[in-house]
């Protein structure tokens, strides 16, 4: 394996189909620019695709999970086993994210990138448990470099031919790693960082500040790039999500980022490879408040904005519906000729 | 025809069925509230449907067109034809609410409450036709008391049982009437009423401003109530949209409301009845300015924004799979019980 095979280009989206898409649009019955978001959705799906009229039907769906060594400081309102019930639910179908999946008929798998609690094997489970978890990040490092590339590869692996990959995560406790992250990457303090989470109360939100004010403490100086800062604070499931993201834009598959967790992953796959940032759509604004922030730094506009807190790429399923239904106005409208309506007096 | 058969009271949500769905929401193997505006939807369908299990599967769709004779001061990017145009690529399947109406599979017809040029009849059209548009309301009242009942009533026969009615419309000019319709109702300046709708220019932004203000003086102190302002300076087919959601709203079918023309329709429908707007969601927030004012004024918080500023419905045939998503979602995931999932620690 050549350890470096994150910093590979990327693909580069094709401008030509990007103007054809562009030109269909104004020639369809409705005034130019009038689906707003809906036409540039179906414009860079067609630089995505290089062609002019694109499809979103087929959509790979991967849900990476692993534990975080600093639950041990009670950072998260639920104990650390829910990570590995939660796998059963999401394998078993009960779960936000496997309701989604199936109405998007994804291909959908989860893979366990490692958790406290050892998981049977099933169908539709990439059981990889390349850890027990991270370490303690507060007192040393969530993973090994080993780890982390492997963390890396575990992503690269997930991602085939598809009209869109979609990423989702379950970690307990992983918003105070993906908070670490906003803080050391974007220079913002825990305090602004810092959200609920799936509902920690006040004095959860302290320890979660005080987790991180450690952890940036003791790692001071090393968190020297994104990659350093992804070893030392970050999450196994996080890693193989930025691993994805990494190898779906080399790949020419664009990806739908979900929320809190999956920006920071987003936001660490850009730092290591700025190529990324082509391929990404951004599908909602959390109600974690760091997101807006997070969200502002990479120019990204989400699509939704429906107050989720979720994660598990929850509200990347539930943005699915949005792009296919703004690459069918895109496909099936009639132009202006075809339907002898008259056009805008200019 | 009891002429005021749209004051009868509307139907009461049931309170009960919407607590079931809340006690359920509650037990579902996710943070309590961490699916946001998701879990509002299922609530509030709960309390419209009687029942903790609702659905959003029979979508009744009618799109309602009438001309408009402020047309001839200028205010409009498109020809006064287009509007015929329109209903028959509607009709014929090639215009946006078309490709949305067969996405969503629903009940899909046009009604035309009043065109300037004829329209041949069609399966699919209600060709009613009570007017040849409405009269140049910047010298005389829109339509005649007369009329104005047979608009409302023309929408109340479009209203039958379904799970959600969306209404839409189409007329040259009537972003022109619906600004009217906010300032004379809302109390606001024409100037902050009036957006460049299809796209006029700003010579055009001018002559709606020109055409609304000598509207507004024409009719002072004649507009007492929404009745009156829909009479004097309404439209036909906005007409029709208030009357279909009073008649939904005492059926007790929910409705979702589309953008700028739409939100005006609520806000007369919600002024003539105010048991109205226990019955209305709001898809999405338009990219015409002064539809945020609308919104506020009816304490709604739309589901969507995306830019869109197209009409016809759109925005809301882009709403519904959000909505059936929500309901899918309440109805399929599993409890904390049924898949072993522990709590929240509390």
């Amino acid at each position: 394996m050549n350890s470096e095979w994150y910093l590979a280009p990327c693909a580069n989206p094709d401008q030509a189909a990007a103007e054809l898409a562009q030109q269909h649009q104004s020639v369809l019955t409705k005034p130019p620019g009038s689906l707003g978001v809906l036409e540039e959705i179906a414009i860079r799906f067609a630089a995505w695709q290089g062609v002019a009229q694109p499809q979103c039907e087929n959509i790979l769906l991967r849900v990476f999970a692993g534990d975080h060594g600093v639950c041990k400081h009670g950072v998260s309102a639920f104990p650390q086993q829910v990570t590995a019930q939660m796998i059963h639910n999401f394998i078993h179908g009960g779960a936000a994210i496997s309701v989604l999946a199936r109405r998007v008929k994804a291909d959908f798998a989860v893979v366990n990138a490692g958790t406290v609690e050892p998981i049977d094997d099933a169908p539709s489970l990439h059981n990889a448990q390349l850890a027990n978890g991270t370490a303690d990040f507060t007192e040393q490092a969530a993973m090994t470099p080993e780890v982390l590339a492997a963390a890396l590869d575990l992503g690269r692996q997930q991602v085939s031919s598809a009209d869109l990959f979609v990423g989702g995560e379950m970690g307990i406790g992983n918003t105070t790693a993906a908070s670490a992250i906003y803080c050391a990457l974007l220079d913002i303090s825990p305090e602004s960082a810092v959200g609920p989470g799936t509902g920690v109360d006040d004095d959860g939100l302290e320890r979660k500040n005080q987790a991180i004010y450690r952890a940036l403490a003791f790692h001071a100086n090393k968190l020297n790039n994104a990659t350093d800062v992804l070893q030392r604070i970050g999450g196994l499931e996080i890693a193989s999500l930025v691993g994805a993201y990494i190898a779906s834009a080399q790949a020419g598959v664009p990806v739908l980022v979900d929320g809190f967790i999956s920006t920071a992953a987003a936001l660490v796959a850009d730092e290591i490879n700025p190529g990324v940032r082509e391929w990404l759509l951004f599908a909602h604004e959390s109600a974690e408040p760091a997101h807006t922030e997070a969200l502002k730094h990479l120019h990204a506009q989400p699509l939704l904005n429906l107050g989720m807190r979720l994660g598990e790429g929850s509200g990347a399923g539930v943005a699915v519906p949005l792009i296919q239904t703004a690459l069918a106005l895109h496909a099936e409208m009639a132009t202006f000729v075809d339907a002898g309506v008259s056009e805008k007096a200019s």
